[in-house]
């Protein structure tokens, strides 16, 4: 059994982090922290998992780290690092969920948040997008955990990139819709009901924080990527999201070869489908899963490859992907309490 | 292992039962049938699936029956008592989700639905509630699986009846609120998107076929029940149902009797989470699950109780009620492969 | 041209008066307050209004009452007193939005409120439902615009009480089903997307502060009517509320008396429409409109009436009745400026 | 009064132009037809419009004709010319809703649809977008509306195409994201509730029969433009599209300069707002109105434009636009009925 702490359990990605550790057959969830909900059942907190868990919320003190092998740390970027930091001094692992740890390039990171307090740790951190990063996982202290719409992203365009078929210096262009809960649980007018339902917008159009580290990671696969275009919508929904992305190709391609791409890419990765040719992803096949479904679609002339992806925010672009690295760290099966099918409808 | 037949596994009961029973530790799915979709993968129907079974949709005829233990009947009502026949004639146990085999009083039966083929086999099924014929369904050989609608009533309504605190006469009302999934897969104008989203409606005003089902379990725990109101709304949402249901009482209760009858009837009762006084259920505190989520009220003079519950309705109102049923039957732990927790939010 | 005041426009009854007098062939709107958005464009607050208006919120002082003929007041209770005690004194008629004018017995007011400041003008304001007091609206200095719930619950109910068909002493149940925008422009954790999306869920089991507005009018109506038990319950959509009335019958009744019953208590009221017998109302057809959708049901046995109403809550339940309520006051045509089509779908 | 035929009023474009033709102050609509609800009140397939309207659908014979000074038609394409031709024989203007009169060039419109059966008239034909085709609109016999997703991606993208500013021989993607009100009123598995709701997919990718719509428009207007890449979403909501289009630039541009085009594109164009630079279109901003949004962004480094769209699809993407159409074929102001604001929320 492996002992787990969560620091940071009242947001979304907290409580679904709990909920799908309480069915994880090799784990057990020694301690849940919260400020705000100190003292209080995590059931009364949310609802949904009364007589599920009679853990309560607590205050992180280091002192909590003795009980566990591995620590989720799901606070928002800034507050991250300062309880990272601790941890690893403690000499703990730890899977941060925030952005902190997910930029080897410190300049990048600060440009798009704030100043890094622990560069030294963020440099030794892996990014942990276990399709890509496997190894590295595998052996890391430091997970920094992908952000939602670069999951969906990388994972789509990934493929044409890492076989090196982008067209040289050409722009790639991610577009993005997403459901609501990735704005997290903190009331705001712009998630309140009334301002969402039936309202569908981009935000932050160019200026979004997931565009550099979703250009970082891109450019360190292939010279060949020019400038990464990054626009997200705000859908009316509570989970997923879907990217499209528009890859413009060096040479002609031919749909077989395309999908025979992806399909040895993702061969033994059980948490990528890729669709058959001509059917593409919906949010809903993906809903209360760790899937990433992919799409594919080659324009007239075979010059650019129209990749799209859904995947439930919540789960594979947040919780679900931090338990797959925790999975792969401890040297569990990567799947191991992550084979839940999709709610639907 | 227990194997199971599925039969009719192409609405969303029959998908919620397949997605169910694959994360089921003791069953073994041996076939699903389909008219419509024979010889169709099932994940090809349901997208969702991919990955996660490669059965196919095959048709039904009585040779299959021989490498199941139980079957599971999940087409419309009249079909329903055609196949029961052949599967009781060949001696296997059955869960009929229809509403064939719910009713002792065949002619009951027959106003609401239509002729009955099989009036003794009707006799001799179980009305498949676990929290209130649990050993009765242990020995079943035909469970008669609960309507949604009926369910969420009877077990909000159950503690106050069967202790005999009705208003003797005195009518009960039942004021149902119910997510889209429960009228099917079957495209209708009444289920096309725009008719629905942002659009709240009673229907069949106490003429649904969900009334007598209700009454009849109700009036069967106390003579005291008089008339069954039932009005169903429909709200635009996948899934959930809320009952509001209103009983006149024989005499004055205080807030801490009432809570404490209802927290000694389910005591032992895996899948309804009686909650503390004043909290109220809601649909987004179960779905996903087969919980039934039950708040109670109090009017001002302690005359009327206000009782809510919450559900699934194709879970606890269907598909995870009919799995529940079928580990009573199979000597299996009652919440064998049920305990999920609700997808939040 | 009527020259009209509002204080208090930046909520979404604020806005919702704003978008219709826009639209009113015979209003002038001279201005609008708001503490919060001071100096702002409104069509900066409200960024579907650009282009409409060139109107900037301003602080309220009494000075600005010179300019107008009658104003509206769209604050919370409480804050609505004060001003509307200036408008008064001013000399100038005034539709108050809030509850503060509603009641005549102001014990009923401060028990389920507060302290009342004016009971003096209380007394003297009339309850703005037209269909109901279109006399002395048309008199009254001080209009006090019911609210949403109530508005739905009065109209569907009324005809049945009026008569003094309402079986005395018997109990009337009012189960409404509403919107997210009646909770307000104000962003909370129970209005936040993820918590509603998805969600339906009662609240304020018999203990929410239109109980006391409903019943106080009915009973003013006929001493028969018993207690009145009012739960409501919040869906997932913008806008809208479905009342649901139970109402037990002195003596049995006929459809067709039933509906002649209603057809001619609703004749000549432009907003009221009477659906045909087997009908039933839903938000979808009133959304954006003035109209309030009543359908009947009676039970076997012909003793108890099922009364469903359906309402816009921003418009017939606030902000269109205020409309009309000034219409009759100024001597116009009740229905000037409101007789816009449902928005549907 | 102009005298007006609506042929083919039982969808959802014909139900949105009866009820904008019922608030038209110089229009009066002489009879409806449909073959499927014919004798029928409308108000009885439509109860939003109970009370507003005594009209019954009739079947379109010609000699309908004799009565209107114009028709709208709002039947599927193939239909269409069939009946426009009549009309144009009969001598009247005509409307068209449908795509069979959009395309000059037939063998455009042959590839995408069907073998046209008048292209004689589909030479004549104007494309009825005002802010593009004004005064060929006024003197059009036959004017070809626009189809939904073509008026969010045109007046989106036109300012930058007209000035001749885009790159030539580059690609410019169109990522569109509609409600589901634009695949009509038939129910389908596509667009039933269940399938839909918390569901964000796309569809049709870089096959959607808009596609040509929008190149050859886009093309007749510069020659720089390169190939048109389309990809249409479904988003879970009744109304609206936002269309997200990507332009690259021949050369640099300033903030400043791109926004002072767009004002002045559509400087004297009443249903185009252009949004301060920073602000993004939102379908809620639009609803139930014949306003397009157009937001603008422009990527560091000065050569990518991100024109962003909102429109109601029904109203100034269908019906509203058909009638901005009328009023300048008929002579009157351009915004004649249609000045009606957003619904917001």
């Amino acid at each position: 059994m492996v002992k787990v702490g969560i620091v940071g359990g009242s947001g979304y990605t907290g409580v679904q982090l709990v909920s799908l550790l309480l069915g994880h057959p090799e784990t057990e969830i020694q301690w849940v922290t919260s400020r705000k909900f100190e003292g209080q059942l995590i059931c009364e907190t949310f609802g949904a998992l009364r007589s599920m868990t009679d853990l309560r919320f607590v205050r992180f003190t280091p002192d909590l780290l003795s009980g566990v092998d591995i620590v989720f740390t799901a606070v928002p970027h800034g507050q991250a690092m300062k309880i990272v930091y601790q941890i690893a001094r403690y000499g703990k692992r730890v899977i941060d969920l925030s952005a902190d740890y997910r930029f080897k390039d410190i300049t990048i990171y600060e440009q798009a948040y704030q100043k890094h307090q622990t560069p030294e740790l963020a440099e030794k951190a892996v990014y942990g997008l276990p399709e890509l990063f496997f190894s590295k996982i595998r052996k890391a202290e430091i997970v920094g955990n992908p952000g939602c719409y670069p999951t969906s992203a990388i994972l789509a365009a990934a493929p044409v990139i890492t076989e090196g078929l982008h067209a040289p210096g050409m722009p790639l262009i991610v577009d993005s819709k997403s459901g609501v809960s990735g704005a997290g649980r903190e009331p705001t007018l712009a998630t309140h009901f009334c301002e969402v339902d039936e309202g569908l917008k981009p935000y932050k159009v160019l200026s979004h924080r997931h565009q550099p580290e979703i250009a970082s990671i891109l450019k360190s696969s292939s010279e060949d990527v020019g400038e990464v275009y990054f626009v997200p919508h705000l859908s009316p929904m509570n989970r997923g999201i879907v990217s499209t992305i528009y890859l413009p190709l060096k040479q002609r391609m031919e749909e077989k070869a395309l999908l025979a791409l992806y399909e040895s890419s993702y061969a033994d990765k059980p948490f990528v489908r890729v669709l058959p040719y001509g059917t593409f992803p919906s949010t809903h096949h993906v809903r209360g899963s760790n899937y990433c479904d992919i799409g594919l679609a080659l324009a007239p002339g075979g010059k650019l490859v129209v990749a799209m992806s859904a995947i439930d925010n919540l789960i594979k672009g947040a919780s679900g992907q931090a338990i797959q690295n925790m999975n792969i760290m401890m040297g569990l099966d990567e799947a191991l309490g992550l084979c839940i099918p999709p709610l639907f409808p």
